[in-house]
């Protein structure tokens, strides 16, 4: 038995857990304490420092609820959700469409409607088209694709905190068509704070950030033998679209309302966005969804 | 506004966080920051291990409750808490006795007792004594210091476990003599299990580790002008004494029980032990008491 100390800590840590039977765990945990262990050795944290992390991670599990996932707020405000998606995108064999983030407001169950629908209950904006084809990296359309989207209200709430979690409104699953195209109607989507008033936002507020995200659509697209895209088209005249709070936002998913002549539905204008799907390797899981209604907090 | 990838979220993150008000958070959770997307990039964390990832902190933080701090015995069994400790401990300007953890089982109101009081309600294994002198690093006594001590029955468990959080049992405060001179009666604490019922358990279960803490006895000791002490005494015969699943033991903190002809209590074996209080530096905080009955999970 040694005297341990700030460094030799570590390594009985790691030899405790060498004996890990999966060894994929034992590699993120490996890996997890070196660099929990490295945090608290450069900022050299004090007791009173370690108590306060402790207070704050418990109040955001304790905030977690069937309709609230504060952990996964966290993660996105602190860019860790945008890392891992970033990892995502590179181990893919060839890259489709950018991806961007999932959010904690998808919900599995969503109608599937006829290409054209409104999918906003009653809209009080004017009404816009959002349309292209759904490809594959060759530029081969994907019939029968299934393009969900979701999206707030152009007030900025989704359904679940606008209707409560026994409703469904501003989003709709749609199947592309023969050659492809996919098209429907909706409202243009306000941006919005994410939530402030729990830890996160807590944490934000000390950290001077406005807690804005930009306006977007959200778009979950599968297709058989394709990698699921998890991704989100981004209104560029927000003003927060340089400044997203949760790191989603990138240049290629940046979209405009236009007059555009080409429109499916003459007379409204549009939003042209074409979907490239990646191919699926052997063995690569594609699924990335997670609905956080079935992914209840107990 | 430039295409993310795993690394340059990272700027964009700290970038900004950069007007975060109070400089220590801004240093903290850059570090945070940082150290966290290394770990990512580092295993190349899939959306489902992050997910899993995210499932676990919001089960260890919902088991969470106002007698017990799951995320603090993450953070032991993390050996997390042990590297505060070190850290804490090197930057005293002079060291007294080496700290130990503090563990979440600290309450702050124990009863005062005369010196050679048995702490234990109904002892019913060997009554043995613990004593010995409170001094400064110089060897001068500290007459009136406050040694306060807990520890579990020689059935493994806490008076929370045991009796519940109204009653107080195997812990008791003592004040030293004007030699510096402390004893008090107990019986033989038995080392334990960890609580295993939780997430942190299922961790650890999966870590193919054992779990147990080596035989032990807490105390906090605070005298004016000194750095408060929180340590523990660990019986050095206890099989778990060189893999304590948290990481507290040193070898300077290992006693054993003995005849002891200098016993303050003949006829009882005896555990010596005398503890060093290092000077308080001008605005030094000795303060790392937590009592968790009072740190309400809410």
């Amino acid at each position: 038995m040694r005297d341990l100390d700030e460094f030799t800590v570590t390594d009985e840590a790691l030899a405790q857990m060498a004996g890990t039977e999966n060894p994929r765990l034992k590699q993120i945990a490996d890996a997890a304490v070196r660099h929990l262990h490295a945090f608290a050795r450069e900022v050299d944290l004090t007791p009173e420092e370690w108590l306060q992390g402790i207070s704050f991670l418990t109040a955001v599990g304790q905030a977690c609820t069937p309709i609230r996932q504060e952990f996964i707020l966290l993660s996105d405000v602190l860019g860790l959700s945008a890392v891992v998606n970033a990892l995502h995108d590179k181990k893919a064999k060839e890259l489709g469409t950018q991806s961007s983030l999932l959010g904690p407001f998808f919900r599995e169950g969503a109608p599937e409607l006829p290409l054209g629908s409104q999918i906003v209950d009653k809209p009080t904006a004017e009404e816009i088209v959002i349309y292209g084809r759904i490809t594959d990296n060759a530029g081969t359309p994907l019939p029968g694709a299934l393009i969900q989207v979701w999206q707030t209200s152009e007030r900025g709430g989704y359904d679940l905190q606008e209707r409560g979690p026994d409703e469904m409104d501003m989003r709709g699953n749609f199947r592309a068509a023969a050659d492809g195209t996919y098209y429907f109607r909706t409202v243009r989507p306000l941006g919005y704070s994410i939530p402030m008033d729990g830890p996160t936002g807590d944490l934000v507020r000390k950290q001077k950030r406005h807690g804005m995200r930009p306006s977007h659509m959200h778009c979950l697209i599968g297709a058989e033998g394709h990698r699921e895209l998890v991704t989100a088209l981004y209104f560029g005249d927000d003003p927060y679209i340089g400044s997203d709070t949760v790191f989603g936002v990138s240049q290629s998913l940046v979209v405009e309302i236009k007059d555009d002549p080409a429109s499916p539905i003459p007379g409204l204008r549009a939003v042209h966005y074409d979907f490239r799907l990646a191919r699926q390797a052997p063995g690569e899981s594609g699924r990335v969804g997670a609905d956080p209604t079935k992914m209840a907090a107990q």
